[in-house]
């Protein structure tokens, strides 16, 4: 319990101060300095010492200033506004940090960097199949790419505060020292692993401590602060590629579970007595409607086991890619509609791999969704398609940085 | 936004105050007048008129006469403790204030009176079939059921401050003006039942609004404050009747979804293409697990199709019941497989009608867990059976009364 004698800390209320300003800058979009006083209830005086701090960091901006703070205008405009006082508007810069964003899976790594606004500054994948790579391998060419997106960064003047990693797998909360670890990821078939030593062997150092999170989560919270979730109420971001991944977001915040385990609905049982998973059971949803259970029903009907050869089978009309498709499209019904009924969901997200195959999946899913949870619910649960495509884990990681530092400017200042 | 210059609600801090002692005495067991004061930061005048007012209206009583507040020890304790003392300590009293806990389900009405100590005081089943049942004709014997227990409840000297009732289907808050819809309760044919119109034509009027729920919600929930699940982490409660109905209990709250409609396990799909279900899927676990359909799976091994047939016939050893209860307990823990997998839970509870059934279902169960949750998440979910019984609902359903009741006592003093 705290106690009344307990002396103030100065550098604590500073912080929490820097906070709320830049809160009340990033909720109103851009405000003055007697707007930004009103709305955190402190002094106009105390704004204006923290706005200069904000502006001097890098965190915000002369408003007018905002649109082209890289171009001609802004120098002009600025000394015509006179920045400094306080009926001049101040907004969120975009123009120095940024958050980077990585994602490992089975057929690659990918980065993506955001600045302050959200726009994506930089990004790339690495195509690459990680399925009988040691971690130890895949961090040092994660390494690498950081560092080009770091210089890609840099190039715009852009320094990254923080990054976050994009993980297939159980990211488990209870490591320790609030520290993760990876239990199990079984489509890389890497168990037990530490990502934060893998981080600090291979990747360049930042200002923040890395965070390490689970790539549908990381998909599935692009997907609300960008993509299509933004307007949906609670869903769940299910994709695909050699695994299957799931989101879910309830009141508008990821639902992590207590040891962050949560939106594990590749391993939703849809069939009993079905095919063995990696994960021990039988039946799980990823045995027929991850990328790869796809290619193994579509057979000889794929000329050559990739997503864009069962895109042209599918296209060219092949009767067993459709099979295949339809028969995931099922499943994957199927368990969203165990999904919904746990949750009282409002809306799913077809991301990653599934988008392209949307076309052929749609019509079953929906199906399924009508039937049962519109019944019960009244009204069927919404089907959306992602807009993010393949960069939506490393947008969302790279998100999450963004978040963090506009929650806490402190970190950096 | 709050203004300085508002003048403050003398009334509404009143009723702050008061919640606010009362918690402290209700976290702490029994604490003398200068311990609230210490603990809720008030002045121990204040504290010993707010402690006064919740002695007057019954809420509490001096700690040393609790135990035995209706014997005939209690008035010569008080008089030797002096119950006005600072000194003297003062503890929640069971002797005054009660929740009146009600239930509906397809095989009948249960009620029960918990005090504010959480003991139970009175309970009743009337066995009925309500399957072919209107809401109207199943209400008014709701009224008499909640008479008599008023009346058995009032014979010890309790007054129930506010009743809630425990249904079986999707109770959505959705309805409007904070008003709940029984959209659909599949096992009573009930669809768009408003039961705030029912309790008011049917049910005496108390003094707090009547609180509706979903039944298998109150059943986690009494399994919660006064069940096996108190020392589990994150669970859910299965239990089947005519249906099958599910409760999440997550980080020590009921998880209830954004529409209140979650915890649906019962339609959680088992089976490709199987059972038609009354919710319009095909393959709902309730086609396979609920007491009906494993007596249909038994055939003739039963005698009659009751829940105590299908025991006789277990323990007797007849093959096709044990087939069915055993094919029960598979599609149960698949069901349970994707829950834990979705939702990150760490235990399971199994309550109701699967209670008398544990012995047979259990294997099954347990093995289902083992497999894939436990591989995913390096250790077994706990698996327990409830203690409570047919009563878990009506219980839970009482227990919401106590706890709205003790968070706020300002509502009937």
């Amino acid at each position: 319990m705290a106690q009344a004698s307990e002396p103030v800390r100065h550098t604590g209320m500073r912080e929490h101060n820097l906070s709320l300003v830049l809160g009340a800058i990033v909720r109103h979009g851009s405000v003055t300095r007697a707007r930004a006083a009103e709305l955190t209830g402190l002094t106009k005086t105390t704004v204006s010492g923290l706005v200069a701090a904000l502006t001097e960091a890098g965190f915000v901006a002369p408003a007018d200033a905002r649109a082209d703070a890289d171009g001609p205008g802004a120098r002009g405009e600025r000394s015509g506004r006179g920045p400094g006082r306080p009926g001049a508007p101040v907004a969120v810069s975009g123009a120095r940090h940024a958050g980077l964003g990585l994602a490992v899976d089975a057929d690659g790594l990918s980065a993506f960097v955001l600045d302050l606004h959200g726009t994506a500054r930089a990004h790339e994948v690495v195509v690459r199949d990680n399925r009988t790579r040691a971690p130890d391998a895949v961090a040092a060419e994660l390494g690498d790419l950081a560092r080009r997106m770091l210089d890609r960064a840099g190039a715009q003047g852009l320094t990254a505060a923080g990054l976050a990693l994009a993980l297939p797998g159980l990211v488990d909360r209870r490591g320790g020292d609030g520290r993760t670890v990876l239990r199990f990821a079984p489509n890389l078939g890497w168990r037990n692993v530490a990502p934060d030593a893998l981080l600090a062997a291979h990747l360049p150092p930042l200002r923040l401590p890395p965070e390490t999170g689970n790539e549908a989560n990381f998909a599935a919270l692009a997907e609300r602060w960008s993509g299509v979730g933004a307007g949906l109420g609670d869903y769940i971001h299910v994709s695909a590629e050699v695994g299957i991944g799931a989101g879910l977001i309830i009141g508008g915040e990821l639902f992590r579970g207590t040891h962050g385990l949560a939106g594990e609905l590749g391993h939703c049982l849809v069939e009993p007595d079905g095919a063995l998973c990696g994960c021990g059971s039988r039946g799980c949803l990823e045995q027929y409607a991850s990328i790869d259970a796809m290619l193994r029903a579509a057979g000889s009907d794929v000329a050559e086991p990739t997503a864009a050869a069962l895109l042209a089978a599918l296209t060219a009309g092949r009767p067993t890619a459709l099979a295949a498709v339809e028969r995931a499209g099922r499943a994957v019904g199927a368990a969203l509609v165990s999904a919904i009924n746990l949750l009282d969901l409002d809306a799913v997200v077809l991301g990653g791999g599934y988008v392209p195959l949307a076309p052929w999946l749609s019509g079953p899913v929906r199906d399924a969704l009508a039937r049962g949870p519109g019944r019960l619910r009244g009204t069927a649960p919404h089907l959306a398609v992602s807009t993010l495509g393949r960069y939506a884990p490393a947008r969302g990681a790279a998100g999450s940085v963004v978040r963090r530092l506009l929650a806490d400017p402190a970190l950096v200042i």
